[in-house]
């Protein structure tokens, strides 16, 4: 069989899900905020009522997705995110990482450039080089792209003749920074690229997780109909990874052509059925008890690092989410020190795969703390630093 | 955005879901018979035991989907199709579709040519058109592939010096046909596509709906660990279409290669949890009585077409699936016709999108009786013999 696979594979995935002890990378979440009761008893009451449905592709119903579900997509993009969306510009998928690759099949050939955040979720980046797709960085800091290097970035793009499909753009607790784009940066955003005619993809995966700010209106929303932005979404950090189901917003006839291209006759029923029977009565108090437990252990993360890492690592608390980013020395090499790490039992996601330019990412690297108690990133902490001291010349404390 | 948009794009789909009175297309099933209450209890049960697991990506297991839904999958295919199967050979996917398009991106580049069946599923044709391959079509009778047919297919690709890189059959409840190849023509075709170097894709999708005769061994089962063949099955037709769940199966370092290439993180736990903790004990006593409910309609459908159109249409009752094909004479063109019986609120699946030629398949049609009760059967057959009378000049009774 070998012989007939195609060139240009990616590497066979692993097909064992160990963990090892002290396990900071993937978008696990805490085990004691999965609303699985809640869902269960959704799932009873919905089957019971619905269940029939189930003899029919899209529960006999639109090929966007169930229609509560997307009746809750529109109401909580209201009140949660400045949004107003009508039932037509919802497209459920099957988690947000399927959301992705129906931009990309959207918009993108090989060869295109598309712009995203300098330090951004590396399964953006691996998508857009499996499809040839080169890319460009644009500079952050604190609060999110600096509209200044935006601008440069488009100009210089424009100078040399490349036209750039759009922006990928993580504003609300930015991945891996953690940080939350402000309105007048929202706006200026918007002006730069309506400018240059380049779209947006606004991703808000963790927008739901947002504590240490106010959550602003989405790209999309203060695109105000304009028609640049198409917005994604998902339950994976709100209610669990394991549920897989997110959403796509953008303008009615994108939708119908997104949609085309969606193969897979429809996101899983009892997923949308449960959630839908679900959501709207105990969405919001939810995610604001999941935000309790996370920020607990966010500080936990966030304290370890600086007690054990001292001066050596530079850590901003994020305003959301689940994740911290961490920032050594000129020189360091966080894919080096992977091995020493994983020997040690510690696991994280280095920065050269998470960032724009691989030489800016190798001396980063991102901690997840949503699956893992305190003792445990506690623990973790300190056998990481552990193994700094052992295979750097960094001056730990 | 549309002006970003990149070329070759299918189609914009629709997005409502509304049916016609005498809907005889799609995948659906009896909605009698989908066990929304076995599968409530069981999410139920199962959420409350494993539901904290549902904070990690896969449930914390492997991403091949949920051990023990993997299990339920090897023991049903050792005993319902003869083939044993071990857990790494197997790969969970969120529907049988999601499993085509693996098989298509592991094996296929544009300008490849691939073998099919001369009737065929339509949804594989319009992968291969957009994946920019060419098929070419084996001659099919009553009891599915002519293995001379495929022999002397084989023969003339190699004399043009085109090696096909596999042949897509489905052997068990073929779709559209409705028949099931016999075993000593399953050896027969092993034997020729070995000789050829030639891979199988192999798509059971309905095999577990197998009424008119024994259900044979697997082609590969028959192959017996020689590798030449990847599998494909799906709980859509014996569960429920809005499930989405689906399976590959094949050796463990194909399954591992298709693993990196499935991009949405896992197939929905609601679904693989419920299905998991239902099947054991139930599928198999459930199957039993969908089959016989479907048997019902079946009989019924047949003897309709046979009642309105006489000698004018061509019917064999299939061994077992939830769909008749329809043979008219030649210059008949379904394409043509289908707007007319649209008007008169039918809707059928024309031959022309489902065969390896269009000129074949023009006379053709597929007509679904699944999710259609008896006298919608009767009153929508009636209904199209009338388009007939009133479009064509073939003698109807």
């Amino acid at each position: 069989m070998a012989a007939a696979f195609r060139p240009g594979l990616p590497e066979a995935a692993t097909t064992t899900g160990d963990r090892p002890p002290f396990s900071f990378v993937g978008g696990h979440n805490d085990v004691d905020n999965v609303p699985f009761s809640g869902l269960a008893e959704a799932a009873l009451t919905a089957l019971r009522r619905d269940g029939r449905d189930m003899a029919y592709y899209n529960l006999g119903g639109s090929a966007l997705g169930h229609e509560p579900l997307r009746q809750f997509v529109a109401s909580s993009m209201t009140s949660r995110a400045g949004m107003a969306t009508s039932l037509d510009e919802i497209l459920i998928t099957s988690g947000s990482l399927q959301a992705l690759d129906l931009v990309n099949d959207l918009l993108l050939e090989p060869g295109d450039t598309v712009v995203v955040e300098q330090a951004t979720y590396g399964g953006t980046l691996s998508r857009l080089a499996a499809r040839g797709v080169q890319w460009v960085g644009v500079d952050l800091d604190d609060q999110g792209i600096i509209p200044e290097s935006l601008a440069a970035t488009l100009d210089g793009l424009a100078d040399s003749g490349v036209k750039p499909k759009f922006l990928y753009t993580i504003p609300t607790v930015q991945n891996p920074t953690g940080t939350v784009l402000p309105l007048e940066r929202r706006r200026a955003i918007l002006d730069i690229v309506a400018e240059h005619g380049v779209a947006i993809f606004e991703d808000e995966c963790y927008a739901d997780l947002t504590w240490g700010c106010e959550r602003p209106p989405t790209l999309r929303a203060l695109d105000a109909g304009a028609g640049h932005v198409i917005y994604c979404g998902s339950f994976s950090k709100s209610i669990a990874p394991a549920l897989r189901v997110g959403y796509l917003i953008a303008d009615p006839p994108v939708i119908a052509q997104m949609l085309a291209l969606k193969t897979d006759a429809g996101t899983g029923a009892l997923e949308q059925l449960s959630l839908a029977e679900y959501a709207p009565a105990n969405f919001d108090a939810h995610v604001e008890n999941l935000m309790q437990a996370l920020q607990v252990k966010c500080n936990a993360m966030v304290s370890a690092v600086e007690a054990e890492f001292g001066s050596v690592a530079e850590v901003r608390p994020p305003d959301g989410g689940i994740y911290i980013w961490v920032t050594f020395p000129e020189g360091t090499d966080t894919t080096a020190l992977a091995p020493a790490a994983a020997a040690a039992g510690v696991e994280y996601t280095p920065g050269a795969g998470w960032s724009a330019s691989e030489a800016d990412g190798a001396r980063r690297l991102r901690l997840c703390f949503g699956h893992v108690d305190v003792d445990t990133i506690q623990a973790g902490i300190t056998a990481l630093a552990q193994v700094f001291r052992d295979n750097t010349d960094l001056p730990l404390p």
